[in-house]
């Protein structure tokens, strides 16, 4: 039998980490829907051939077989390993090819601009590495258009985001940045400068946080064949970022004229104005943000945790053109996906926040002996009802012992049900050690005590 | 590519269905931790052995293997589909696997008996058919004691799944019967009329409802080497059923005696004896469930929703004194498992639950003109930050064509925003057609249309 461990990449959350995790799910998934996103889930699962046709991620992929599959060849296998791609099953690695196939499969029935959001696990083969799993949690929203999409989704995307992050602030989640680009700016000013192979342009500048500017700048005339003047150009470009609409004289300032590069400019002033009276100092433009840039088309966005941008971006994505297309349609989108796996795990590791206790319950309603253990399940019940969690003790042991079963779980109170029929019950706030007569179909906690919280940690 | 369509056995649903789903999941999840259930999710992943350590789920499970993994050759692998069957990676077929592993690993850290709630999605590769499926969501509760399990822990169990359905009825979804039964009933039982094949006996007693008492009677005259007056004993024990303890004197009345037939019936009384008082009408005993009782020690439950038998359990689980060991300690436990996939799949294709809308925004708030979209933004803002969903509507179309949008949501209101700064804006209810002035930071809908809900359908 294999060794009990953890698996390096798969990581699990104890009950108090989880209800910091539920937290932030929560937090997560009731913003969104108060932004009308509606929630679904797909399966877990996509043909291969769906999950490659991205290109790039092929490595990455978890592949299903059955293990006695081979045994039943008769049955008409999406699950075979011995098929081709469009048989073969893998684990999807993101929320975006699902959605993509789930807005195809489901287009007649859907009513677009489509919102919907998705809080799921998704799979990686990577080498797990700090931030890097092969299981994590994403959450996503996407507005999926048939045919057009208004650019104002655009400017949705990083004001959702805000509104989660700024619910977050109270609980210890230390401020964000989203870092925000627009695709048009840089593919019309690499055009407006001669420079033709502009994904290429975008991965080497994509570098310019590992390597510098001066080794970019090298890539650019080595790679890109581009002059010292055009690779000066895009550098400065690169080198432009601020939190106000001055970032959009700065390129112009540039000298370079595009049509493209135009558009773009005026798509990323409406965002950052808009940012600026709803977000203020949130968002800010940073035009050497790339994301895949082969894959967006117009506004991208990266976030970083403030005082922990080591950890990379905990919030991605963009606009695409082309999610999905069946042929006959094409539906553009524009997305944004939080990592919440990576978020939490630096949220736990740091200490930065914490669950106030581990368990539900609120109250342990004790028992004086087994043959009373009815009576105090009956009161159990009664909290119950009011909506107050509660467990009752796992046996009728000496007070003392049920009074630190309590304390070890974090749970406040301790209910002693009355000794006789006649008489009232009492329940002790263990941390003050105060003790009244309480009856528990009126009794109520103090409103912090009711459920497990969390709260800012002592890091 | 392969072609765009569902996959046999992994159900999706559309938004309007997945708030029914998300209903039922959110109310189960509340009730267990009105209980006292932390929650805590573990990795969709556990070595093959563990998966395969159970000895009879080995055609069900779904094996992982990297799709460039061989390329990898230095890397501790886990996920190696080469290896031996402790390296090699199987997604969880149900959360006892993963919940017996979880404590092993944590013990030290956790605190028993550990009451846990865990909602996530399993896989098993089965033939798909109605009501089972290669993916499906498990709503588990257990309580796991560290050395021993007191028994009430047995008449929690199903006690919890009844205030949970119970909390489910005015939404349409049927009552349930929860059948209970005590392996040490039918063990005690065998052994007392000299059946020495217990494992077998069950096995064979156990399909009663498929080939009916006279086929059973053969099968064990043949098989378990009966006499007919064995087979017809324990054919008369497996007869027995009732809401009340009344079933402990009629198992009397066969005549058998034996002290673990004893201690079993005892323990049913008990449970039958809570359950009249605080579940009337749900749980009955019922002595022919077996639910693999090689794997249980004591109390076995399933469920089933009235009126839709033919579509099995619903919910099942018993008490197993092993759940896992680390050769020093054994931890047992008692647990029980809503399917609900199976069971979300039923209420919405017989049409027993459906949503009162698909999108979460209970208003739409209207767009002039482009211009104006900031000033509905800004209604949008004011209404959220008092927990009101709402969106804006996706263009500055004419207003009967935003109403329909609305309309087609089932949005129930559509917000006018003022035409001049100076002016106020106004709020129609679309089903009524009821339109007053309104105030974006004073403004209430009515409590019913807040969220999405779900009601009885129309079936």
């Amino acid at each position: 039998m294999s060794r009990i461990a953890p698996l390096s990449g798969f990581p699990e959350w104890s009950p108090a980490e989880r209800v910091v995790e539920s937290h932030i799910l929560d937090t997560l998934r009731r913003t969104f829907e108060l932004h009308g996103y509606a929630g679904i889930e797909t399966r877990a699962v996509e043909p291969l051939d769906r999950l490659l046709a991205k290109g790039e991620t092929s490595k990455e992929v978890y592949l299903l077989r059955r293990l006695q599959g081979a045994d039943e060849p008769d049955e008409p296998d999406a699950t075979s390993d011995r098929g081709t791609a469009g048989d073969t099953l893998g684990l999807h690695f993101d929320l975006t090819v699902p959605l993509a196939r789930y807005v195809l499969e489901n287009a007649g029935r859907l009513a677009f601009p489509f919102r919907r959001h998705q809080i799921q696990k998704v799979w990686r083969g990577e080498r797990p590495q700090d931030g890097r799993y092969r299981e994590f949690c994403q959450a996503d929203i996407d507005v999926i258009g048939d045919g057009t999409l208004p650019f104002h989704y655009e400017v949705e995307m990083p004001l959702v985001i805000a509104d989660a992050f700024a619910r977050l602030r109270s609980i210890g989640v230390p401020a964000i940045r989203i870092s925000v680009n627009n695709r048009k700016i840089c593919q019309g000013f690499y055009q407006g400068i001669g420079l033709t192979d502009v994904d290429g342009t975008l991965r080497t500048v994509d570098k310019l946080d590992k390597i510098g500017p001066d080794a970019v700048g090298e890539l650019l005339r080595a790679e890109q064949g581009a002059t010292a003047e055009q690779a000066e150009a895009a550098l400065a470009l690169a080198a432009i970022s601020g939190a106000d609409t001055s970032v959009v004289d700065r390129v112009r300032a540039l000298g370079v004229t595009n049509d493209l590069l135009e558009e773009g400019l005026g798509e990323l002033a409406r965002l950052i104005d808009a940012a600026m009276v709803r977000a203020p100092g949130v968002i800010v433009a940073d035009l050497k943000i790339a994301r895949g840039l082969d894959y967006y088309t117009g506004s991208v966005y990266e976030t970083t945790l403030v005082g922990h941008e080591g950890l990379g971006s905990i919030c991605s994505g963009g606009r695409y053109d082309s999610l999905a297309t069946d042929g006959k349609r094409t539906y553009p989108g524009v997305g944004i996906s939080v990592g919440v796996t990576r978020l939490v795990s630096r949220l736990l590791g740091a200490g930065l926040v914490t669950a106030t206790r581990s368990v539900p319950s609120a109250v342990l309603v004790s028992v004086w002996h087994e043959d009373s253990r009815p009576r105090s399940e009956e009161i159990a019940a009664a909290l119950r009802a009011r909506g107050i969690p509660c467990e009752v003790a796992p046996t009728a042991a000496k007070l003392g012992k049920q009074i630190r079963f309590a304390d070890r779980r974090g749970i406040p109170y301790v209910w002693f049900p009355a000794q006789d029929a006649a008489g009232t019950g009492e329940v002790k706030d263990i941390r003050s050690g105060d003790q009244q007569p309480a009856d528990p179909s009126a009794w109520e906690p103090a409103a912090a005590d009711l459920w497990p919280g969390v709260r800012a940690g002592d890091a």
